[in-house]
């Protein structure tokens, strides 16, 4: 009875965990493909029950393990016709070490065990006496290497000592003869380092091999590798010992890589290359072209060498039966090794193949039609970042990078164009479409004008949440924000980075996607949604629980948010309405009135043009709601900054340069993000509150009049206390009065509030009696909890997430120990007071995947985030929902 | 029996809020007097379940009250030998609200009434023709205002056209016959405003006074009064009727005020001031100058008339009694009003008396000592901010100021001195023995050396916790911050306050308590310490439970903070020490650092002066901890910023001002309070940790050698989370290990952490995992919880208080609901985790007595504060404990 030792081909009463914690990866793996009656070289595992036991009795196996190791060598030379250590026809294995998880590079292996002295010359015979002599000097490098303890380089030195004697430039220039004396050379290499011979016993080989590979599990760099990923040292590792087979045993011979589905487009068919009369290392070492395996393949690649499903029929068409085999029962597309051995297929390895993201929809949706796998299954497969890719061009990644510099991957996609500097400029390179970069230090609010002309932006200051960020995130335009490297010099028209000088004109690349900074024009690869992407989505929001709806400042942000699936508007900023066109003028003079009555009258100038952009917006987004933020910037930042733009600004105005500095040296503050902004702008300016109340309800009807009515949320930023909000409440309700009195009627209207502040989730119930909804502002609540200004951090998130600090930045993916202990507060406080109360999300993390299953835990009812992001919040949720109700029924089970 | 109506001699079986309630505040002070045996005029008080009953039942009286009222009346005539409405000897009565809590104002009364046109010749035969019409007439106008609701300026009005019509400039050049005529004519003014005469039956006038006295308890400002100050509607009011007497019957009459001490000092002996022959109202018109009751009074005024003691030998006896009475009665210093009637003495009024910081202290001491009051009675007497002006200069409230405009009182205490602009002329100007005051549009740390040779700062920019305001009140000299209407012209060397302009060597005087900068040196008054102070403190540090601390950066901060009793360090700023002297040299050494070792090498030049520094603060605090914050503020604080400071600072750093304005551009931050700063810096530069542990702990050595050692607790700043102290504790304690090794031993050290970021509070239990104390940092953790940036709040923070919305200043005293939550929470989880962790508290809220009454409850184990604020801390700390201990005896019983 097995104890220590199982066959591939051992009989287990049922798959699961035990089976791969006993076998590791690997081992189960082989026997997986074994046990559903695939040909896989024979071998047996050594289970890491034996590791746990060498490594606990001081380096000593087991007592019986002997037996046991000889019974399964035995069962190979059965199975395989040679011996081993017989030197006319030898048993060659190869040793290898599995744990329960890949850890890539990490462990030790030794192939091609079995060879000395005499087994060697069978070899020869049957593989030829190149191959026999270069495979044995390669066991005696790997096996000093991984058994005795000697360096790698003795070797390499040794062999390039002899290359240069001989005159030869590569590796492959050596033949058979050569090869023989190399491996003499390393023979007495280790007798003179050890001061005892190669081991010739096969045997002694053996032993040594598998000791030293239970050992690996301690060496320092496995070690170091599972303290990163968290991998019990328990665990173990577990040892493989299989029979060598060999692709190079003539012209029936042949080695290759294979995939079951075309992993670039998951369409169905053997997809994959060969090489004839080689080894498997031939193929990776990249010396000879591979050729396709199928005819399709080959109609594609005119130049190639004959396909394999040409040269070896039925090798050939058992490989397409063992793929299909897999596949169906992997469920999944499989990436394969495989040797063909005199005309015999051999399976040497299989696992889940990567795929391109519009294959892994394709394989998804297609497998879950077949019934392969659910819906829910094909849903959890896709990885919602991935969907980004999808939706915005990118670099080709096999184009040559000529990389200026790397800033924050502020908002994605990619785009080519000339610089400019000005956001003027932009805009006349529109009207003559020519593409252009638009390069600011940083951007504000009058730049965005060169914002929509320009095809991205990129910005020397500022971080992920940085006036360049957020707005270029809303237009779906590529950003790299904080790129510190670049100086501008606005004089000259240049931007220097490092010795580098670009001048204004210049083609450059920004690839938000990387944070990228290219010169020239990079190869794009342009966006194609997958065939099966909107049967995919539509399974998600069957799925998902979650409402999605976008962060949209106008109507075009709006056309684009329904066309990826948004339900509704979770973020409308207002202020955006205040500088485009010639508003900036009117709410500078707001800002500089010297009474309410100057400030009103400067206020009756906005309306219209504020209640004509809500219109517009209120149009697309018929029938759903559309939640509008009331005025949330420090008003400093609608001042002009410099000298030159004071003078300007103060001409255009017909105030003086002195009052103009003055007002702009009152309102200028340490800490903008802690200043006189939000909710305090209402309180203090009551009259700016009534504007857009009217401007907000006054649009609503006026778009209802062709349509269904939006439900407007208006929504107040920057609530610490009850009072606050019910104060500018009364404001808006009497704003609201003033409509229906005027017009006879009044749509029905929400107020609530943001929750961007600690203190507010802590008083959520409270603010809970005067707000009919929350939505979580966890941009400003990720400040002010961690007390980290976003645009300030680049300096030293870097080394917070090196030291693993901060492994995750918390401005992508939400905190939820701290940031999302305050959510979960103030959802149970809030709806404590308030059952009915409406809990969304509208900050960054409305679009990330993990934040979005950390709000479905939550309670929340929808989660908003930039219309590109859409699609990957639908696909979050319905993945957090999909796990919520597993979890839920584990728990009932 | 009784049901309605209550005589002051009611017999009440014991005293208690009933008691109170039923009779007002007013109704129960007279009845007090009479149950204790003093000479109070008759009366009684009609309950205020009679107010419930009139208001709560149409305003009608309850049936059964007339009859009450009537027996009482005829009890007071029995008492007086006069009768209502007797023409020969009238009785008078006042008819007075007096509700629970004393509403100052608010309610309405009426003197004298029982006056018609019969009994005035009675009372012109007591007391003289004049007196009787001006009474009179007095009393129909109060009568008409109260009752009758016509306006008072009706009245005035005609008395103004009479006196002119005479030629009468003042009332008191109005003789008898002109004030009957008078009368006359107010008579014929109610008779013709409301067509029916002026009522002459006093028990009509009696019943329609009661009637309006409760009605004005619905009076609009009464209501608004009482929503102001949360008092119930339901409490109503009592009616008080009560005899008049009059102190102007001749030369055996006086009225007068007393106290039963010195209400300036606390000495005992009765003080105070009388007029023979005179009404009341005559004493506090200021016609005649009163002249002292005792003998030692008229010794200090020799140019004042007779005293009292002197004139009424047996009426002074008998006030003096009284006196002793009530203060023995009531335990504590008692304001009194008193008339004496033809020799006889009667008391019309006693309340607790208002008195000086001091006088209070001594009268507490002094009666606890008498066994009067119980020490923790005494302790809860003494308002601990009013401490504040027993520690400081104050201008004196007597003198005329020239107020040229007003800040935020940053620092308490007033100095005056000459205007300088720089700090090194405010250095120049101390070693010429000149007195000056710095002005600055705001202060740096480059400011530090002419903040301390300036007698107080007064800056245009900052609040609260700006630098100047923290370091002036840190060394307890008056500041002057933020006073937005001073602009500065460093080039002419001025400054201007709207029109007014000020030169360099002007003299201005800084109020650091009120905010008030008044041009000229103001008359000061200096701060002398009350006889019983330190005996009160000894008191209030048996009673406390909480230690107190100071917040101190320099050994002369330290001693201050001994001398007020301080028991450690809890904040030790070291940023100090990196700009004292020629060291901000070496701290731009290490920001402008382009490598680890050239880092090293300027950290090496500080280390000794840093060393040297708090060898000399350990040296005070010996015996004592002392917790040292590395250093916490981001570097662009230590770089020059003007223009004109960068030339001469790259000139001596021998760098270019390009290399050192490119750091500074890379330094600046948009929200530096949120930036790069705290434990961040120890993680980016952790060799300054390791230089600053080295001087702490070698410094600790140096000043145990001459005595007992300190113990040095090494606080990080800004944690937010476990992994961040950890990191920085290991690099604490290899640089204690190297200290340990060279010098064979280390002092015993602490590793602990600030909670100052609403996340480190959530995360307090992981926290404690490496932290041996926690010490709030409640000025930044206000700043986060709340969003609001100090130093940017003035803008809106009066709109908040205006608003309600945050009655308190939550900078000053602590926000329990939100940020008190988040201290709370951390207590909890951080005890859960370490139960012995240490926890302080030092931020500004430390010295002030809510806030520290707020962190008692939470079980805090220290405050610390600024030194001058430490006695405040000490004595709230009493307070605390004693209403914590009352408190749970209450739960107990």
């Amino acid at each position: 009875m097995a104890h220590w030792v199982f066959p591939f081909n051992h009989r287990w009463p049922a798959e699961g965990p035990e089976r791969l914690a006993l076998l590791g990866g690997k081992g189960a793996g082989l026997a997986e493909m074994a046990a559903i009656g695939l040909p896989v070289p024979p071998g047996f595992t050594i289970s890491t029950e034996v590791c746990g036991h060498y490594l606990g009795n001081g380096r000593r196996l087991p007592d019986d393990l002997k037996a046991e190791v000889e019974a399964a060598m035995a069962g190979l030379a059965e199975a395989t016709g040679r011996r081993f250590g017989d030197p006319a026809s030898p048993l060659l294995v190869s040793v290898r070490s599995g744990a329960r998880v890949s850890m890539p590079g990490m462990m030790d292996s030794v192939l091609n065990l079995g060879l000395n002295d005499e087994t060697v010359v069978g070899l020869a015979r049957l593989a030829g006496p190149r191959f026999a002599y270069d495979s044995y000097r390669r066991f005696i490098q790997m096996f000093a290497d991984v058994v005795l303890g000697l360096p790698q380089n003795l070797f390499e030195q040794r062999l390039e000592a002899f290359k240069e004697e001989r005159g030869r430039a590569l590796d492959t220039d050596l033949d058979a003869a050569e090869w023989e004396t190399v491996t003499r050379d390393f023979e007495a290499l280790v007798e003179s380092e050890l001061g005892e011979p190669f081991p010739q016993d096969p045997w002694q080989q053996l032993w040594r091999a598998v000791g030293a590979v239970f050992g690996s599990w301690q060496s320092p760099r496995a070690k170091v590798y599972r303290s990163l990923h968290a991998i019990p040292e328990a665990w173990g590792t577990a040892v493989n010992v299989q029979a060598m087979v060999f692709g190079n045993m003539g012209e029936t011979s042949a080695t290759g890589v294979a995939f079951t589905r075309d992993p670039n487009t998951g369409e169905r068919g053997l997809f994959g290359e060969y090489l004839a009369n080689a080894q498997g290392e031939d193929v990776v070492a990249g010396i000879r072209t591979p050729d396709p395996i199928s005819e399709a393949g080959s109609a594609a690649r005119p130049e190639a060498g004959p396909s394999l499903q040409s040269l070896m029929p039925d090798a050939y068409a058992a490989l397409a039966g063992a793929c299909e085999t897999l596949e169906r029962h992997f469920r999944d597309l499989q990436d394969i090794e495989f040797t063909i051995e005199r005309g015999r297929l051999w399976m040497l390895q299989t696992r889940s193949g990567k795929r391109s993201v519009s294959a892994s929809v394709r394989i998804a949706v297609e497998m879950a039609e077949a019934g392969l796998i659910s819906r829910d299954e094909a849903l959890l497969r896709i990885d919602p970042r991935s969907l980004e890719q999808l939706l915005h061009p990118t670099v080709d990644p096999d184009a040559k990078r000529d990389l200026i510099t790397t800033g924050l991957p502020a908002s994605p996609g990619a785009a080519s164009g000339e610089i400019v500097f000005l956001a003027e400029e932009a805009e006349e390179a529109r009207l003559q479409d020519r593409a252009v970069i638009l390069v600011r230090t940083e951007t504000s609010p009058e730049d965005i004008h060169g914002m929509h002309a320009a095809e991205a932006i990129l910005t020397a200051r500022g971080g992920m949440t940085s006036h360049a960020a957020v707005v270029a995130r809303g237009m779906g335009k590529p950003c790299i924000a904080g790129a510190g490297m670049i100086r501008i010099d606005l004089e000259r028209q240049v931007m220097t980075v490092g010795q580098r000088l670009f001048r204004r004109g210049d083609v450059i690349t920004v690839d938000g996607s990387t944070g990228e900074v290219l010169a020239g024009a990079a190869p794009m690869r342009q966006p194609e949604l997958p065939i099966d992407f909107a049967r995919l989505m539509s399974w998600a929001d069957e799925a998902r629980r979650l409402k999605v709806r976008a962060n949209c400042d106008t109507a075009a942000d709006a056309e684009a948010a329904r066309r990826f699936g948004a339900e509704g508007i979770g973020l409308c900023r207002t202020e955006h309405m205040f500088v485009e066109g010639g508003r900036i003028q009117a709410m500078r003079e707001i800002i500089l009135a010297e009474s309410v009555a100057e400030r009103k009258a400067a206020l009756d100038r906005l309306l219209p043009m504020q209640r004509g952009d809500l219109t517009a917006l209120f149009r697309v987004m018929q029938g759903l709601p559309v939640t509008v933020r009331l005025l949330d910037p420090p008003l400093h930042e609608f001042l002009p900054a410099s000298d030159a733009e004071i003078a300007e600004v103060a001409e255009a105005m017909k105030v003086s340069e002195t009052r103009l500095r003055a007002r702009i040296a009152a309102l200028s503050e340490y800490n903008p993000m802690l200043g006189h902004r939000g909710v305090r702008l209402a309180i203090s300016y009551p009259e700016i509150v009534a504007m857009q109340t009217r401007a907000i309800l006054e649009a609503a009807l006026e778009a209802s009049a062709t349509g269904a009515p939006v439900t407007p949320q208006i929504m107040v930023p920057l609530v610490m206390n009850r009072a606050e909000l019910a104060i500018v409440k009364a404001g808006i309700d009497a704003a609201a009065a003033a409509v229906a009195r005027e017009r006879g009627t009044v749509p029905a209207y929400q107020v609530g509030t943001m929750i961007e502040l600690p203190r507010a989730a802590l008083q959520a119930g409270a603010i809970a009696e005067a707000a009919e909804f929350f939505s979580f502002g966890t941009n400003d609540l990720t400040q002010t909890a961690l007390g980290i200004s976003r645009d300030d951090s680049a300096a030293f998130m870097a080394n917070y997430g090196r030291a693993g600090i901060l492994p995750r930045d918390p401005f992508s993916t939400l905190d939820q120990e701290g940031v999302g202990e305050l959510v979960r507060i103030a959802v149970e406080r809030g709806r404590a007071v308030r059952p009915d109360i409406e809990l969304g999300i509208c900050g960054e993390h409305g679009g990330d995947p993990d934040s979005v299953a950390f709000f479905e835990r939550a309670g929340l009812d929808y989660v908003s985030c930039s219309p590109f992001r859409v699609p990957i919040a639908r696909l979050a949720a319905a993945q957090a929902a999909i796990i919520g109700r597993a979890a839920a029924a584990a728990d009932r089970g």
